[in-house]
């Protein structure tokens, strides 16, 4: 284990003022160890680091035998640009651009998962900027290039004004299939086989682990267990929109049905049928496996149990969850948390 | 008040036969006063102005005490183009895409609130319109345009094939943010302090009047009042898609929960649950604050009240509408429109 | 009635391994006749035909009355490239990207229709690409292409990473307005007269007949029939994300409401009611002309019946299929099935 939490050395773009409107990491490191360290501490915290550190770090990365970051250094010290190197030495409060496009960076790389990460301070940090054709642009900047771009016979499309970009203008990870890329942010963990349809979204923090099909929206601090599918508008409560203290995350093999809505963490092999929502306060009717009412709950008295199957009675409007299976033991449980 | 309603000098694109297919102006004027009243009615209607009608119109712009304005009008002198100079004596109807286009960017430049502008006439005189990479293109020339990219080894990329353009290549107000602006049409009113989300929508003559989170779909003519949410996915029905006569509106401290959708306008302090879609016709059990049901009606005749709450009751399947407070008032109210 | 299934001359995009990532085709020909399914057999299959080959076929597009055609093949006799010929002889199994690229752009063309071809084969040949303003890319030569653009003062944006581009990007069907082209595939069917708006979203084999109004999602295999409209948000459960075997259509005036979905083909003059969700399973109280309950069957048995209304009573919670007319036939028919 380094004493070091991460390292990275990227390419900026600033505003006329000279600040930060964003930075790209071509590979950042996480826990860097030995010589790399060593490298990267020497480096340390730079606005206008150079080819000469990014020789360094790569020629550590090649000694220590890891040739493919090692390139992707080696790229940074082709560019005929400023650097901006950030080491963190921990995990602590975000107090700067570079170092919250950092921490993106780490979960969109796959080498951090959502909620391990301390976040505090990103929103402070991360300017609000206009995503252009022509690249990150201060809003404030956008008329004259508005008219700069019709003098000289070109156009200036204005994709985002957000505090986020695009994840897959920074990173595109392994494995995975993306239909309209403006719908995941960079911070997104978009886990290997993983596609998100047009439909699909995934916010900073959030992620689906890999493989699945997401059509829904996975909002800030929600995870998708591996092989569990969100359908098409498929909503997930996040806990910057209403859902409370509570986190909310999905196991494996679940599917929430298309237009449904889950407010409730979910074991594994649950299912949310289409078209119903699930908020914490939904009271539910428990059957078990031969169609017995066991008892009636709140959702939230359901959270993380295995092998749900949540439905709305067509004809009498009740919200039922029938247990898949193992419903005696789910009941036990119940009563325990009473 | 002055006698115009409305002046701007602008930068069309034309397609091949002359005919415009978009006009931007950089800050259009509504009720040009004194001698920018008179500079605007000097330069009138011109297909073909230039920096002389510019630098008269900043002249008088700055002379009045107006320099941002006088700025932007500057820019345009400096534009090496033909100028569209539009002149509005009067808000009639609309008669060519510049006058549409001015229309437009007065609601978005928050000039002008949405539902206060005569726009007849607009879907007549808005060409449908390529919207791609290289800008503003006929659709029958895209063919054309794509073999010619090809040859050049560049990609043309077509945003939209559409009758509006997205908001954000014309107008980015202040204090706003929006995650993806393919969403948001010209036309559109985004109020200070607003975030547009990526599954938020926002049409032309509709908005939010800020702050506000929206997440689901503002349609056209649906106003959404100060400290409301629209939330992921929540449907507003708009007059064009079989909303009827009714313009919705939603008024201050609403939550339109994820997923849910609302067909009556709301007042203030109104919550729709997550899921739950309220259309004018939907009848609904009405319950006062100590759960007492008070009667039952369509959710038109709560049109416009306070402090409601609808759910659908997850054990029964009744709509209800739980009133947060003044309860009585509202029944009395309820028993007027009787 | 020729022997020849289709022919298409186009341009490709490659990676640096020389692997096709693209093609597009300006006008594919469909079943050509005479004298340009001999031009077709002379050119036959080849990864590198030349102007030769484009003059080819538009002389013999031209010579057979088709001058439309011939000026898109002798567009691409100008371009400096070489070009994709694919002769498909029948309709058979894909076997490779350009006959797949082939098949997309016959849907998009409007020369078949949704269900009609085969396309067996089709995500095996297709590649994941990074759709990105420069074009088609490897999405393993990202990297590289982000510090080239950095370097040279650009920008690169990736649209998507998917096996599917835009269609507008290819093909941009008469008579159609789309608001976010980013939802629309290559290989939809988009009929004349539709305008699908910024929540529409339509795969590839799936379409709209025309006129329609498309705010919602029409998945793979699905087809909405003329002066049908699919409400904000609606879904259309498709063969390969949980609909199982049966292939959902839509008829003619039909309207699904915002926010509803639909998992069972229905016939002309249906309605679903904003907010609910019919599928196979769904227990439905079927009611007559005169509210009186008929009988009570899953939805799947009234798969294909026309004039059906779907509400959720929202006093009672039953789902409810209230027969518009011809109450008498429908509930013969649902004898019938029984």
């Amino acid at each position: 284990m380094s004493d070091l939490f991460s390292f990275a050395l990227g390419a900026s773009t600033r505003n006329t003022a000279g600040d930060i409107l964003d930075t790209w990491y071509p590979l950042p490191l996480k826990e860097p160890q030995g010589a790399v360290a060593e490298a990267a501490q020497r480096i340390g915290n730079q606005d206008r680091a150079g080819p000469g550190e990014a020789t360094l770090a790569a020629d550590a990365l090649e000694a220590g035998g890891q040739p493919i970051a090692a390139s992707a250094y080696r790229m940074l010290a082709e560019l005929d640009q400023p650097l901006t190197a950030v080491l963190l030495e921990a995990d602590e409060d975000i107090a700067s651009a570079p170092q919250a496009y950092l921490k993106l960076h780490l979960l969109s790389h796959r080498l951090a998962l959502p909620n391990t990460l301390n976040l505090n301070g990103i929103f402070e940090h991360l300017p609000t900027v206009a995503w252009t054709s022509q690249g990150p642009v201060d809003p404030s900047a956008v008329p004259a290039r508005l008219v700069a771009a019709r003098a000289a016979g070109e156009h200036l499309t204005v994709y985002a004004v957000d505090k986020f970009p695009r994840m897959t203008d920074y990173v595109i990870p392994s494995g995975v299939r993306i239909a309209d890329s403006s719908r995941v942010r960079l911070g997104a963990y978009v886990g290997d086989g993983t596609t998100v349809m047009h439909e699909g979204q995934i916010n900073f923090n959030a992620g689906a682990l890999g493989p699945n099909m997401v059509e829904g929206r996975i909002s800030q601090g929600v995870v998708l267990g591996s092989h569990s599918d969100l359908g098409g508008s498929a909503s997930t409560m996040g806990t910057l929109s209403g859902g409370g203290e509570i986190v909310i995350s999905i196991g494996e093999q679940c599917l929430v049905g298309a237009n449904a809505g889950c407010g409730i963490p979910l074991g594994d092999r649950c299912t949310i049928e289409a078209g119903l929502y699930i908020t914490a306060g939904t009271v539910v009717q428990v059957l078990d496996e031969s169609s017995t009412v066991v008892r009636t709950v709140k959702a939230r008295d359901l959270a993380g149990q295995n092998d749900m199957l949540f439905i709305r009675h067509s004809q009498t409007g009740k919200v039922q969850c029938r247990t898949n299976r193992r419903a005696i033991e789910l009941n036990v449980r119940l009563h325990a948390h009473n």
